[in-house]
């Protein structure tokens, strides 16, 4: 199942995408609500929204302007070293655990909405990365059980302020500047998926410029591995997010010149089997929020 | 105002302590809910519920089992190197911006409950902070406003998981197991604090033991100066914590052995003029999540 949040003229509702429409599941059924919660926490709303699917209407994808999958994430864990090259592009050695910071909700928002770049920095740049959704929680889960804890994947744009992430060695400023993590806007689930959502293409790209090109299957940790790790020392939450760390070709590494992001332009993201998340940039000056999205 | 929030026989309620008493403001006013929220969204509910506070009953502070001031945090924002002498201790280089980390929901809880020591280190150490929580959110606060963006202050131990916290150059799971950050009971007003809490004595102990003793004076980054310095990269909401590093002394730097926490052992963090966090060690294996805590 392919799944989309997001407003029409009928209102904010949850989608099935099949092709270029996309059935509206809300319609079908109100207890699916407004972002993917109520189908994350209640497997027999899945199957029961379903069985309501066949023959039911359908709008374009591209009349449906994209909402967070989760409106109120509880907690964004983002993975930042997590493919060789890039790690060797930073300058950073091979770490034997995964690098592992967190995002707060002001710092995310959906696909099609602006990624903002602030007043007090030009050096914003672009992280093309797999993100996963945690369906059902837990501590201590295995390796050998996580992936039946993931409920979908998504595209994530893990926007970075990169002088702000420099100024100390804790990398929280510049992953947190408001409207520059981009979520979205489809969440397939594991079954439309190789195993941990590995093996697919993975790009960033500005128009025709291709910035980053690589394969989630060049992960150091894995889906698995990953969730294995953090729930060592944390409980998950149904609706988790956890971003698994981009591929290199990121913009300040760039050679000879860092390739930062400029207002007016869209960056594209994109997973194969899974979507496009595109977000034009635009400066804070110009931005207004919930305005600007429209 | 000091206020606690907590549970009694008659079930969970927002208080007002006067001395060794409380009043229960959630019995005065139910919109006053069972955690600060209302109280921090809402100044004029504050107004009308003091005005109904004369005469009103009181129970034993002590009768009151502690629960989260805010229930679910949005945003759990910590500064790492604060005091100077703390800084050399650790090893680290005096920076010149805060060097900030977050945390999850699941890794805090309420003054009196448990610590859990987890099952796969023996490093789990105390720190004694100043913690704010915000009341007027914003983005771009000034310095000079900052203060008046706070609803109040109380006592927070970033208990840290030492060899986790350094597993990596990112603190994020050493400062994210379940059940180390201990906050409150007390959040006192800053009309009853010197301004931005400054000069308050600072004390972490295990029964007769000092393991730390400071001063909030001595923080290089003021309450203001954070609040300011987070908000030019984020939106801080209503309710948000910001915890504000702790003092030399912790136990991963005593000489010549380091000094962990141990199952059996109850730590005390004490800021002057706001109270005493207190907390018993617990082993994960011991631990069993909302029944320990009783």
């Amino acid at each position: 199942m392919k799944y989309m949040v997001g407003k029409t003229s009928h209102g904010d509702a949850v989608f099935a995408v099949q092709g270029e429409n996309a059935i509206d599941l809300t319609a079908l059924d109100a207890n699916v609500g407004t972002d993917l919660m109520a189908l994350i926490n209640d497997p027999a709303l899945v199957e029961s929204v379903v069985a309501k699917m066949d023959g039911a209407p359908s709008v374009p994808v591209a009349s449906i302007t994209p909402a967070l999958p989760v409106a109120q994430p509880g907690t964004i864990i983002c993975l930042g070293l997590n493919y060789t090259d890039h790690i060797k592009e930073g300058g950073y050695d091979i770490p034997d655990y995964p690098a592992l910071f967190m995002r707060g909700r002001n710092s995310i928002m959906a696909a099609g909405s602006p990624m903002v770049r602030p007043n007090c920095s030009d050096k914003l740049d672009y992280e093309a990365e797999l993100m996963l959704i945690i369906g059902k929680g837990g501590r201590h889960i295995s390796e050998a059980d996580a992936l039946s804890h993931v409920f979908g994947y998504t595209v994530f744009n893990d926007g970075s302020v990169r002088d702000y992430q420099r100024k100390t060695h804790q990398w929280t400023p510049g992953k947190n500047f408001d409207q520059t993590g981009a979520i979205g806007p489809f969440v397939v689930t594991p079954d439309d998926l190789p195993e941990g959502a590995s093996g697919l293409k993975i790009e960033s790209r500005v128009g025709d410029e291709i910035l980053q090109s690589s394969n989630t299957g060049n992960m150091i940790w894995s889906a698995a591995q990953t969730i294995a790790t953090i729930s060592e020392y944390a409980t998950l939450e149904p609706g988790d997010h956890i971003a698994l760390g981009t591929p290199p070709g990121v913009g300040h590494a760039k050679k000879p010149n860092p390739r930062w992001l400029i207002p007016g332009e869209v960056v594209d993201i994109e997973i194969e089997g899974i979507g496009i998340c595109s977000n034009p940039i635009v400066d804070e000056a110009d931005f207004v929020r919930g305005v600007a999205a429209e």
